[in-house]
């Protein structure tokens, strides 16, 4: 078996990496919660439970889970990993020229766990030595707020989704478009340059390098849906743009790792961020989705061009249309967020139409969407429930938080 | 004994009115929300077990709870209550000139408590009868978005404290800042007038009538914090103003209800909604306060003054030393937001300072300030816990959930 | 002549009502702009200056214009009128019990002018003798803060047209949405009672009384047009509702002012804040509208209905085709917002579709709007331009700014 | 004389860098302004006017003024230049895979003004030829919203003081930190790189290269004012950093260019954006401050440390006496923002303290702010003025709009 390839959405999970919540979140505060792209603090003991138990199920049920923080601390422990990670971490255009040799010193002394969970959970002034906080120039605050970081947490490393993608056997390292997650990725090329078991697939990665700046062509993974069949919808939105789109198409095309790519293009709302938030696979044939948003999205194609460019076709039809039709199937069976407009709109909210399938009909959900969840099991779909108070606060639920490493295709 | 009457924070709670979530907060969205003073939306039906089990707990501990929907249930079944409702609810200003006859009848063959049920969680143009739609002239709305209301929900009555307020044996009806809140009074006027084992203590408001515009004066209970020994203490603040302040103060010295009215000037932050929320009483020297913002608070104290008047001190001291000082205490002992910044800031938002006491030295707090709540215990605190993540959303605690109908004095 | 009656929208303007900009315009800054209704703060002195040319040049057409601090200056010299309105502003709800006697006094010793110029610019606490401040109660501020008011600024009366409306003979007193605007009614309602030459036409309101608390039923003059031949459009918007919409067109209807009242349902924006902001009369037939909202807009109609109630329409024509079936035209001329999408979202912005006409074919529009300006040119309108680099911070243009009182009916 | 070099802030401006307003203002909108960093729109026919007003009033006091738009011009007519920055500019990760060949194409055949007009202004997809409109894959967008860029319009570029920094005889080339700023610098490299009046100079670039990322690195000119006798002191804000700070003190004292850095650590404040929106120099010893955010600020000097290091005091006094102190001078003399809390808080956000000095003791400043002008001139300042109505919106001044290019030490 290979360790690596998602070849559908829906398809028996076998590899998954997670990342468990911790020390990042523990420094979401009300004042900084919104720049960390967070609509509220949790409580994070609780949080880290309550993933604990999604693990749990997944790996009750078969599926292989790497957890990033145990990833990383076994990357840290390979030769010249540490060395290559805190190079382009500890640069003065990180931390200012003062702290350099400071921050520098510091990391090196900690052991590979507590490293990995300071690259992922941030550094902050007062974590240092009393001796450098002045070195640190930290700015006039308000009585209370918390204090300045020299290394940023990075507790949207929760949604491992986002950050690296595979696409059939191809791999994308992919630039994020908020820079409070840039450093995400960084962290996942150290894991897949240094890692033995993930050393073997860095010949996969098609698109992507998180030490080149990509400008305007951002992708975030909760935009890729994998359909098979040579087959993959790339939502375009907020965080993913065409100008990442077109060239992650033209490496699927080179690479042979899909035959087509239909851009959902989203519409401009707070609430549609990614594609995943509003539609996703629960069977061969069932999307659960919240109508409203999905209705305005305008699907274009991409297929291979003559001469190796990229030949686009504006559909005309409605992306749920488009869909099936690229698939070879009749229709979409198509479970709508339930329930009236008040309560659709909150569970859309609050993650509803964003499962994740172990195998075909049969998916992870939060606990809260009650009434989602309830369609879907009367569609005849197997729901597997996450709870939610805690971990769903950050917008993301069961797709979100996890990145597929391995899925099977679906077979008819 | 007597029904009513609250003499102090921390005496023994005999009686209290409480407010299960409900069809309000069904209503809730994310788009919505934010107007109805939420923050985020609610599990309605996790929120209410929640609320069910705090209830329980305060049961088992011998306080008397009384629910909101059901008294306003058995005061709707009093002579005349259902009528007086309706005529000031039920007016052209409030639901249109198309809709009066439409709505009034509509309510009228409601039983008592599905009238509670929507008078506290509003009707929406949708629940009338069809015919009556085009009546209410609604405007165009983007796809998707929740329908209009024919009446408001309420889903701030959870917070039963802010309402009405008993201040020793004096009562105060009060008129609430925001608007999407001050419908909430008119319900607890109906209460005190219509409901048998309420009416007896009609006579002891002494201000506040929700049938008359109060302009500036707007009070919130939780802003209030009897002390006992005549003292109160009375956030002065976004939604408490001067205006309220002043007047309330001269009726409790008239009516000997208080002899000095300690006035907490609060500074203007978000997270500084009322006094309550930074600052309450664990036993009748100890304190739990997140002590960066009541720093910054300017106290005053009101006393008679000569002549019927109110004679003002602006007190140079803290309101920490202001308020051991006018008790006869030698000191307080303040038990801290618990925690390094991050936590602290994270926790006061999660109410952590918005505990209730059910008698000396023993409180209820949410669950999920661990850290405050492992300061309590140290300071030799009891702490019962409330589940608080659907709760909790609404930025209330115990404090704010509980409105004190029958509260004995502390006795050394 | 008539000294007062509105029976059209272009034709000849006889007599308007404006509020000279002042002194409650220095008081607008970045922090409290928001709350007070202006996207930004003024250059007051220049403000004072342009308008001053805008009456000028409605002078120089004829158009006899009355300044509102100049006629509430003489309201005050009546007898009865400086008593009437303090014991309706200076009441403990306003001020606070504290400083109702120090306010009054201070208020009384003002001279007419100087009181009128109070009523509207508002009163600081820091005005009063200092002896009053500590009376104030005032809140912890952040340092550089603006002081507290005791009567809040009304900057917003510079909208005239808002306030009070003339439709056909009947006058109403408005209810106005917002908190910061609702003192504005109650001047104007001192000035109907007590200056002469406003009191004869007293007897002609036909609905509004500042001194009731109105509820949800809220409306403000910017979402009236008043077409003539009984027809009157009024736009459904935040601003007004259909509670006072529905009240409004019975009393139009039972006296005979109006024979329809097309309800013009908008769309939920900010940039569609009144009817007048994206749609007013240049002619008889020539409309200036923000085509890419007007075209969401819901109509419908209300008639005098059997039985003294109304009967209702929802109208599936849209707003541009039912105006002119109304008024018996075989179209309206549509002068769009000029130039491109960018432009055209600009110039809407800057009130390019609030116009007002000084007589049919000629209107007062800002300077700034120099592309739908031309287009009006084009269409066969006289443009006379108002600079508007300082009036136009408020979000109000010329048909905000003035408050007909007098204007004949076209003739055709 | 030389071309090049800043020796004061106050001393003869001899050569200064300006950019006019125009295509890229066009395309603000209330809808865009906020992410372009913009409050409101502008006139830009008028903007355009009274900077040209501006200019010639420069000019007429004998400065060399050179416009961005001209001596981009210029810089395009360079062999090379032109490919040069095309070959940066037009590629897939700034206006996708799809488009490269068409944008590359319009932007060849456009004439060297046209294209500089665009570099600055942005292309909008509807310039492109009708064929190439379907590349742009553009997304779902409500009606009547500007079509999309595929090169963003660069508004702030009117701010040349913060793209590049001569302090003393050296020259930053500045990381903004915005994204909507970014692409300002590589504009400026290409016209050091290539323009003949300017290529000469491109040695003394001693810090910052556009064509790198330089993460938390960034530094805006608005930041720094060059005292000169060695001395600098550079804001530490929101959009300034450490990062950038340290090393740009570490790169001026390795050539001689300064020999201390007073770091100027700001408030977190909107209002606050740049030091120089809070301060600056009209005269050798005549500052004009906001004081009530100034006294918040938290100095540090850096000094050249042993081994090439760089040594760090955290001062104890305030800037205001660290400033004169580091210049030899006894005191500042100081002129706050003028009037009342109110007007001073209003003149600040309109640029009140961001003036430009001719020659010591003889600034511009915007004609808006007159209670603050007239303190400057009862301080002995003469004031020539700048119309600041429509300028003033993009919340920079005098100060702002001036890149100096040669300016003079103060001779005492």
């Amino acid at each position: 078996m290979p360790a690596f390839g998602v070849h559908s959405e829906v398809g028996p999970l076998r590899r998954v990496l997670v990342c468990e919540p911790g020390r990042a979140h523990h420094r979401l505060t009300p004042s900084n919660s919104h720049e960390l792209l967070f609509d509220d603090v949790l409580w994070v003991d609780r949080a880290i439970e309550d993933h604990r138990a999604f693990v749990a199920q997944l790996r009750a049920e078969g599926v292989e889970v790497l957890e990033l923080r145990e990833v990383l601390t076994t990357t840290l422990e390979q030769p010249g990993a540490r060395t290559w990670i805190l190079d382009r971490k500890i640069r003065p255009d990180h931390v200012g020229l003062l702290l350099v040799d400071e921050v520098r010193a510091h990391l090196e002394q900690l052991a590979a766990p507590a490293l990995a969970d300071t690259l992922i959970g941030g550094l902050a002034v007062h974590e240092l030595p009393e001796s450098a906080w002045s070195l640190a120039l930290t700015r006039a605050a308000p009585r209370g707020a918390p204090t300045s970081y020299v290394l940023p947490p990075l507790p949207n490393m929760l949604y491992t989704r986002d950050t690296t993608t595979w696409i059939g056997d191809a791999l994308t390292l992919n630039p994020l478009y908020w820079p409070a997650r840039r450093d995400e990725t960084l962290l996942m090329k150290a894991v897949y340059l240094f890692h033995p078991g993930f050393r073997p697939a860095a010949g996969q990665i098609v698109w992507g390098d998180p030490e080149r700046d990509r400008a305007a062509a951002t992708l975030e993974g909760g935009d890729v849906l994998v359909l098979g069949d040579g087959v993959v919808v790339i939502g375009m939105s907020e965080r993913t743009s065409q100008q990442a789109i077109t060239q992650v198409a033209a490496r699927l095309f080179d690479t042979g790792a899909a035959e087509q790519v239909i851009v959902a293009g989203m519409p401009r709302l707070r609430s549609a961020m990614h594609l995943d938030t509003i539609l996703t696979f629960a069977d061969r044939d069932v999307v659960t989705v919240y109508r409203s948003i999905v209705d305005d999205i305008r699907p274009f194609t991409l297929r291979p061009g003559s001469g190796g460019g990229l030949h686009v076709t504006a559909e005309s039809a409605p992306l749920l249309e488009v869909i099936p039709r690229a698939l070879g199937l009749e229709d979409l069976r198509v479970v709508d967020t339930g329930g009236d407009a008040y309560s659709a709109e909150r569970q859309q909210w609050d993650s509803a139409n964003n499962v994740v399938a172990l195998r075909p009909g049969e998916v992870f959900a939060y606990d809260r969407n009650t009434v989602t969840n309830d369609l879907l099991s009367r569609a005849g779909i197997t729901v597997h429930t996450i709870v939610g108070a805690e971990l769903g606060r950050g917008r993301g639920g069961g797709h979100c938080m996890t990145g597929p490493l391995l899925r099977d295709p679906v077979t008819s």
